[in-house]
């Protein structure tokens, strides 16, 4: 047993950056990993500013990903760290995971994986080759009550699966805020830092995540109207997609960064033969199943009649809600747990192994250049 | 001025059937109607049947719609009803409307108006040729909160609007129904009954009606995946809708009646460049104002803010709540309104006027033409 | 059996009035009763005038009540009135229904029964003595979900009782509308017209009739703080009380008519040794049902699992919400329903005597007076 | 500057407890603090086990609060504990805080404060004369919006204040966990352990904290309905109060441990002359606020509308919820920032003052024997 925190180092999440500092809060919520090095930003004073703030040791903020992790790598195994998370924008994925990869160190990176789908099947194959573990951060599925969502499925509750109808409606990208000094918008709306997808990469690629997570089925062929609604933006801020999964079910994914005044109130629901079930991250806590014989019942976070695996995500009693912090730490939590075990040469127990991984991330890239390929054509369904 | 109730003559209805109920008890919920003839089933015994059981005089229950229509019409001025209500199923809208119109009497008619867009076009020309009144039943376009949208996007509250997502999930039909003698079943999912659609056509119709009622826009193309969800049914159960508006809005519309547990919660969302708004049956004296820089409003059937249109439609105080049957009522009280202003040969106020007519019919069995034509299509966009 | 309406006359619901036009319309939602004669107002004309609008034979408008009775009386068996409906103040309930029981008719009249308690004990003599029915209008009772849950808890699901709590928090009087010509406010807060309370008589009420209908309980003590918040109001409008009841459940009652920006969501929680169950006016259609060891249950008015009580009071299918002219129109349907058994001289169902009567109406009366005699005292507990 | 995390040693907490664990994620979510000791449990070697599941240093785990005190006091300045966490039952909070403040160290302690009054009125004397610091961790105040309603509270928003409805319903006491070795059940329901109270100092106190903390007002008097409602146990399990406070407000608080079912949804209503709000565990991040006279508004943590103070203690954008744990690290956060500006010796900002204190802990322990005395009195009001 490896009696200590697993130890971290953080590539990006500098001065202004917002899902860093998620990250790092996520990763050290169970006291399991603790942040000991980082590169947070290109700018060297941005991250040595940073690693003071975090009260790091400066001998371990370096100036480039590069410099972390060679560096890291020459430190004795006692010190060094075990993993790295990237949280850059999407264009710097790719080459921070490849190199830690290559250098035996582990990845978290946060979705989607790569800048394109090239990059993500480059990274497939290190990762496969290597041994190593890659945790992608698609957020959604670390809540319990979407693990128990899954779990239920996968019981098979709710009978064969026939439709699935998600949805992903933020309002903040409304006005053109990429052309008010709007950090978050600017390189989300670029397409040289976010990729072919503004929208439907930011967001589009969770809610496909969170659908195929829970029904465990595969979206085989998609149908999309991909939509610029603000003048002069260059990626696409919205859309709608009709979607087929591998067992003949239909569904309907909706994103949109448009839809003002709304909030992030991502959305699942999901109809088998014999039974419905409902989660929404406004209500996070609750899980909603739907009968067509009996009375609709609310399964809750800790409540009774969760599940094991539920329960193994939860943190506190029922009625004391977890939020979007917990979930996220779950993703850590699992990954931690499986890098743990690797490091002690344990076999991981399979409760540990849900969080997600470079799959996940290839589909998602997947996912992103069909949808986009299908927003230009006239063709009505575009094969995945 | 008249000075009694007006009086109405039903056709359909009967023993069994469940619509029927409902328009009578909308029609007469405000005392200004009243039901004093009906040709209430084909089966004269039935139809007598039901006569006795609504306390009517037994010369005034007939054995056919004809037999109504012109008996009706031989009685004297102050005795013989003023206008009849068709609660047919679909297959049997078209030929009791026009014999009504053709004798002079103004016609209240469930949707979809008709069996086909054929008949709806004669209807049209009928209508508008004898100046007589013809009301459809979209329920939902009855409910205050639902025209206070309408008036709060007409007044331009929102700013121009840019989506729309309308959804109707039902489950009822998740399993065949018809196969087990259940009346509502059987005729919705019979093509001789129902015509060329089965879900689009009895809630699809309901949900495109209502998005173009309360945003204002017309659908000029949609992309559909049109499914028949339930082995063995001849109908679409369940459909997936892409939709684009006359002003470069776009859209998605889901209905579905195999989204087994869910009940009747048809949902609209439309959001503007300025703001958005949400409505659902559920809780339907309600609706949601939302905006992108200060806090989400909550309007209310008879609450503050309310405006004179919504009232006008509103009962009871705020907080004593209005269901479906007086969202039913509010299209028979405006119907009702303005027939009698014609009687009496005044000009009817705008508010009342605000009830769907045979231009909504017709563009209801346009949608269902299109929409299933799409269904069948490989190519992405068809145009209305 | 009689093949006819029930004919109702009414006193009280001239110009101006509210629950007048509630009542009417309630009265005759379900095509088995209809108005025709009324004493609308003490002002003759203003009777008249309101026996025109609803298009009633001027022969049958009265200028009193007593003149209603008596005409009424002389009229042939098959054209007189079945019974009167009061609908006026509540120092105009008892001697109109006094008079009506006297000369043999049934009565409907809102609540609180009377004046006061010696009244109301005046008044179940005359009933009990007549044999005629008497229907209290506590509405919320006739809401289809309050009475599934009377009958889960009389059917033992919840187990012995234990707590109740009860609340009914309005916001409309929190400024002394009384003050601004509000006709509504005036005699509510007039002790000469609404008895020695005002927010208990006129909401204190229903919360204390609701909790003991559900529970099959009776109050048995109570302490309470009766309050009048607004300066110069004569009568109380607000209180806070704690209840025993006959089986040492304990519970506490909230009626305010100052909670600034409240509706009407009368609220009702009911908790047994082996659950707990949830209804509030604002989510009519629902009950939730609670659970130590399984998930929370949803119960909805026509849906999965209703009881065949919950059914009887029931219009429509799940989904399309029932509101509260549908809970009231339940009240005068089974009122209806057992004076057409008595006129028949057949047995009610038991499912039809479900409406409040006379001996309601004296147990509101005793609550009325008690809880002001608590909110006097210094002593901590009141018997009733 | 400080560049360090603030250390926190830790009093009780060990295996089996709850709110140890709590106690830890929140203290350490922000990376501001860092648990370096710990005398997790009375018997050495479980408190040795916590220690190595927390990768302590084992030098630094203690069998004793006495032990852990005085060793760390030895340790040299740049290594010993800033302050120490108690999290023990309440008979345990009183001593260790005591030895802890008179040997300079700062305290975070579970509420209740302590075992009863005296032990309070003496530990805020020992506050007072050291100059340290002391945080009650009443969890509920550190809510987003829970300091947004005492801030427009604060600012006049809702007028002069004239209710408050306050209410913990818990289920989780409905049958008698603490025969059947529930180890939160035993402490909470032994007099020995728990105090004179049980329902009420558990979360009676939580409920009237939060009442004061929001509405700025102090309950004056008070009369209670308290109930041991499970046969054989030795405290209160549920009671109902009648609440007066110090500018004539008057209000209602209901704590109940056998309220079948529920979870733990704590909530919060407060009318003013001018409005009102609403606020409740289960829906954390909302905050209600009601009007006479125009549209609820719905506030959300982070969302447009809210207010510095609540921005200070929000983590994430609206939408994505945050939950108990970031309520709790709230507490700790604040008490972190304070602590460092004192031993930066510089003025904390006024927000960071914002947990609650020894005070609130006095005020607590003055309810729990107000409340209790109350339950046992004949007399309606007995005064705080």
């Amino acid at each position: 047993m490896i009696n200590r925190k697993l130890r971290m180092g953080m590539i990006g999440g500098g001065p202004g950056a917002f899902i860093g500092a998620v990250h790092r809060l996520a990763a050290q919520m169970d006291g399991q990993i603790t942040l000991v090095a980082g590169a947070f930003s290109s700018h060297a004073e941005k991250s040595r500013q940073a690693g003071r703030e975090l009260f790091l040791n400066p001998d371990r903020v370096y100036g480039s990903y590069t410099e972390l992790i060679e560096r890291e790598k020459t430190l004795p195994e006692e010190e060094r760290i075990d993993f790295v998370s990237i949280v850059t924008p999407n264009h710097l994925h790719y080459d921070p995971a490849r190199l830690a990869l290559e250098n035996g160190f582990d990845v978290v990176v946060d979705k989607p994986m790569t800048f394109d789908l090239a990059e993500a099947r480059k990274l497939q194959a290190l990762v496969e080759n290597s041994g190593l573990l890659l945790c992608l951060t698609h957020t959604y599925t670390g809540y319990p009550m979407v693990k128990e969502a899954r779990h239920l499925v996968r019981e098979g509750r709710l009978g064969k699966i026939r439709k699935v109808y998600v949805e992903y409606p933020q309002g903040w990208l409304a006005s053109p805020l990429e052309k008010e000094g709007n950090k978050q918008a600017s390189w989300r709306t670029d397409p040289t830092k976010s990729g072919m997808a503004g929208c439907m990469g930011d967001i589009g690629t969770h809610a496909a995540n969170l659908a195929e997570y829970v029904s465990g089925l595969k979206i085989t062929a998609l149908c999309a109207d991909i939509e610029t609604v603000v003048p002069g933006r260059k990626l696409d801020d919205d859309g709608g997609v009709l979607l087929r999964f591998d067992n003949q079910a239909t569904g309907v994914l909706i994103a949109s960064q448009v839809a003002t005044g709304e909030e992030n109130c991502i959305k699942l629901r999901v109809y088998g033969e014999s039974g419905g079930l409902e989660w929404k991250q406004d209500e996070a806590n609750t899980l909603v199943l739907k009968w067509p014989d009996r009375p609709t019942e609310i399964l809750r976070t800790g409540g009774p009649g969760a599940s094991a695996v539920a329960l193994h995500n939860t943190r506190t009693p029922a009625g004391h809600p977890e939020g979007y912090l917990e979930a996220f730490a779950n993703l850590y939590r699992n990954f931690g747990l499986c890098l743990r075990a690797r490091l002690e040469g344990t076999t991981p127990q399979e409760a540990w192994k849900d969080f997600p991984g470079v799959e996940d991330g290839v589909r998602g890239m997947l996912f992103i250049e069909k949808v986009i390929a299908s927003g230009k054509s006239d063709q009505k369904w575009t094969e995945l």
